[in-house]
């Protein structure tokens, strides 16, 4: 996903390695940034489809450090077969037991990284990724 | 430092930590962001006040990373009792050796953090945060 990311133009920012207990508590996993534009993604990868719960606060955290950016908050899940979904932290759903829920078919039918452009404002940027995609 | 930003009201993210290869290859040793105005950093502490040299393959990739990003590449520079100094990676000066001087003179004469936010065009947050901080 970085190196994708770095592809489409933006700086690219993979935070330090998930054994480093204050990474969990204050960085998102990545932060990509492009003229202005952030992103900044907490990525879950997985084998098999299911539901996926995240920690409200750790979800809390990443919202926060969205808004002092200035930019928006995104769950990045992996998914076999077809690579990256990305959902809006502010669109998950809480569940009875404060945690907060991202159902399969909510991430089905997520838009992949291409979404991400159009999010941001960067669709000039999107015309020009596309069409360099489909010459090679 | 990274307090200091956050204090100041930035989202920010160190590197992963030094040891790490790529770190040293791709990411600058933080990022700082605040309304989509972005600072990086190469961070330089040093026990006594003197030149500074960087190699230039470092700090061209910390301007690539900074355009990208659509921000200000900096270097760092913490000095025994003034604390971090602010010097443009633009501005550095060319050795022969082709590596770049950062001379005792220019990190003396350089702006602190709070020439950040005056940089950044962040000026109504400058005197939030003096007033902050005269209060405190």
């Amino acid at each position: 996903m970085v190196n994708t990311l770095w592809k489409m133009g933006f700086a690219v920012m993979r935070a330090p390695a998930s054994g480093a207990k204050i990474r969990k508590a204050d960085y998102p996993d990545i932060v990509a940034i492009k003229e202005g534009k952030v992103a900044v993604f907490e990525v879950k990868a997985r084998r098999t489809l299911g539901h996926i719960y995240l920690e409200a606060e750790q979800v809390k955290k990443l919202k926060t450090f969205a808004q002092r950016a200035g930019g928006i908050a995104y769950i990045a899940v992996k998914i076999p077969r077809e690579g990256w979904k990305l959902i809006k932290a502010t669109e998950l759903t809480e569940t009875k037991g404060g945690r907060l829920k991202l159902s399969k078919e909510e991430i089905t039918r997520a838009p992949d990284l291409k979404g991400l452009l159009t999010d941001l404002g960067l669709t000039q940027d999107l015309e020009k990724y596309l069409s360099s995609k489909s010459k090679t």
